[in-house]
């Protein structure tokens, strides 16, 4: 398949390189030109362009092409409890409401209610998801039917999965295919004995891999481990060997100078959720502390039971924002920023190397945003635009692996919106029937 | 005109009253009947309804119809600042980008510039704005000439206006059309001398109105005023007697417990805008404090030079969001709450006591919410998905005094958007190279 961008603005997002007005080529699955006008007068007759016989050529109408947004922590099966319990404190809302509801689900509903969480990431742009969910064989199967980039990562815990089976899930979803992939992880120090986080601390060691897990999201996790351990999570997973490989932590809102230390040495990766945080009144995430001492960050909705809607941009405003007011200093994480920490840090989390830029011989994860919308207009700055005041109404365009999923407010997944709610409704019925 | 909209879920914001299922009638600019289900078989045959002549007959197919937003703040001919200088340092903003900026602008410019924000309005289901900015006279014409509701607000201080022209500007709006009126206002005590404030009080009491002014938006306003006279704000202010008759603040970040007595005292609202105060870094205001106090809060987008975007989603999530993280308390402001603000209050705060529900004999401000996205579904909780959930891009319809002005992503504006895109990006050039 042969598909040309054509009449664009682009940001590649590559480092130092500003938006220009070009094309795109893509063929099958990877990006296989882009280029400026001038380069593309230059190359125009003499080369490739008129031997190719194109299957699909869109006018861009002078709209943004840029890399699609990576959302890097999610449980995308939570859609069934999205608005089913808000404004509860913390503790009722995992203890009464979401734990009961999730003893409920089957491998089948899982598969879904992340088909309804698919459709909503490519309404916001959003082209691959880092998803610690129960069942990774029906997310992954919902992900390949819908043609998503989806990173299954572990969510083990005293109750569900077990070392074995994690190390089963991580040899066979590495080499199923290119839109599926797999990392090591855990759900909490909380949630998991010290002898179940050896067992994954070896398995990082032998597969020489990061491991991934939430890490202090509320002052109370952190206060609970120091009870029991005599230090904060980072330090005491860090400890145990976990992070010899790398890795990341999800949320990182209550984070000490040592916590912060780990993570710079280990070349770690927090994963902020800043939605969610404010949701579950967790706190505001240090963000320009981490920038300060190079710790890369990247941004996750969290799922959808939490945040409750799973839209990139929200999250964009909010990291900046939420930074800005936390140092008092309106100069704080500014748009560029936070722009690479939805796409190229990202991808870097997730090491989907080849899903970071808007580049030839990368993955065609693509995306377009409508700048002839008023909240785009007057054009003073492209990325402040976006980071600022853009919206998922953006969205004009999602491509994943070379396949446009979504297109002016149409799917192309295989199946109808409405179907999909139809049967997440009837799911959800049976459940609260139950 | 006679507009049906039926095969609706409706959401009247009337106390109380949840989500039914019915449909709306219009005549002109009035709400003519809503009716449920129930009702509606029953009046169906021998009543109104065979008789009339319909115009426009919409079947809304179950989607959401509800009060459309009102924007209890903003600055709409800021539109031209967009993004043209973010993260920068509050004060750098001001004296350096800002102000320069707004001298070199016409009473034509503001006309053009106020356009671009209304589209942008219209989008966000926004179908009334509280508008404080240089030239009335032309705000007033491009609300008129796109079917805009608008409460004008003087901004008067000591470089611009005068009590006599608030004086002329509050007789005339006030008499001009039902979208236009006009509140006494100023546009802070730090830009105002005393003697100016007492005048203004004056007009108060001569027309036994409410005055609305920015008042503590950031903790060195206070100061300072506390510096000049030895008291806050909005406590020196009252002791003018500004607030006899009522009025509002915009902002109202820092405010102490007297600040708040006065409030409560005086009937007046506090007007919250909370993505401009994130981004200029003035502190997360004390809603939940408000709400104990039965101070009424409505909410406001800011101009969209600190904000960036005019979206009425954003400013409700971040209410409710802001305050949890705020009280450390997940069950702080809950949706309903942040929706009776968005809708009832808003009308109230800017005495637009004919456009705050959707009832019979009411303003027809109607807005229609595509409950059939991704981001909507399932469909446990109405509210909370709105709050919690929704985006601009499930406006599908905003409806203001009767007339259709957005639907299904096109304008009825007389004019085309890229035209009035046009005309500003003029102005803006123009104004970059004076």
């Amino acid at each position: 398949m042969n598909i040309r961008l054509y009449n664009a603005r682009i940001l590649t997002m590559e480092k130092n390189k500003d938006v220009f007005r070009g094309e795109v080529w893509i063929k099958n699955d990877k990006i296989a030109y882009v280029a400026g006008e001038d380069e593309l007068a230059q190359e125009w007759d003499r080369k490739a362009f008129p031997r190719i016989a194109w299957d699909i050529e869109i006018d861009c109408k002078d709209n943004l092409l840029m890399p699609g947004f990576k959302n890097a922590h999610t449980h995308s099966g939570m859609t069934f409890l999205r608005s089913y319990a808000d404004d509860v404190p913390l503790q009722e809302w995992l203890n009464e409401k979401i734990f009961p509801m999730e003893a409920k689900l089957t491998p089948e509903d899982i598969y879904e209610l992340t088909k309804l969480a698919i459709l909503e990431y490519l309404t916001s742009g959003i082209t691959s998801i880092f998803d610690m969910y129960l069942t990774p064989d029906t997310i992954a199967d919902a992900c390949m039917d819908m043609g998503m980039r989806c990173v299954l990562v572990s969510g083990l815990n005293n109750f569900s999965s077990s070392p074995e089976q994690v190390e089963e899930e991580f040899l066979k979803f590495n080499k199923k295919n290119s839109l599926i992939s797999y990392q090591l992880g855990f759900h909490a120090e909380y949630t998991c004995s010290k002898e179940l986080l050896y067992k994954v601390a070896q398995l990082a060691h032998r597969y020489r891999t990061p491991v991934y897990a939430h890490m202090a999201e509320t002052a109370r996790e952190v206060e609970e481990c120091k009870a029991r351990y005599g230090m904060t999570p980072a330090v005491f997973l860090d400890s145990l060997g976990m992070f010899e490989f790398g890795g990341g932590g999800f949320h990182c809102v209550h984070m000490t100078e040592q916590d912060m230390e780990v993570f710079r040495k280990r070349r770690m990766h927090v994963i902020t959720n800043p939605a969610s945080n404010l949701k579950l009144a967790s706190g505001i995430a240090p963000i320009a502390e981490y920038e300060r001492r190079k710790i890369p960050v990247a941004i996750g909705t969290d799922g959808p039971a939490s945040n409750n809607c799973l839209d990139m941009f929200r999250e964009m405003f909010l990291v900046s924002g939420l930074s800005k007011v936390r140092e008092n200093d309106a100069a704080s994480v500014d748009a560029m920023r936070v722009l690479r920490m939805a796409t190229v840090h990202g991808a870097k989390a997730m090491r989907l190397n080849k899903a970071d830029t808007l580049s030839k011989g990368k993955y065609a994860d693509i995306i377009m945003i409508d700048l002839h919308q008023p909240n785009m207009q007057p054009i003073h700055n492209i990325p402040k635009n976006l980071v600022y005041s853009g919206s998922k109404a953006n969205v004009l365009m999602t491509m994943v692996n070379g396949k446009i999923l979504y297109r002016n407010g149409e799917f192309n997944v295989g199946e109808s919106p409405e179907q999909i709610y139809q049967k997440c409704d009837k799911i959800v019925k049976r459940m609260l029937s139950e």
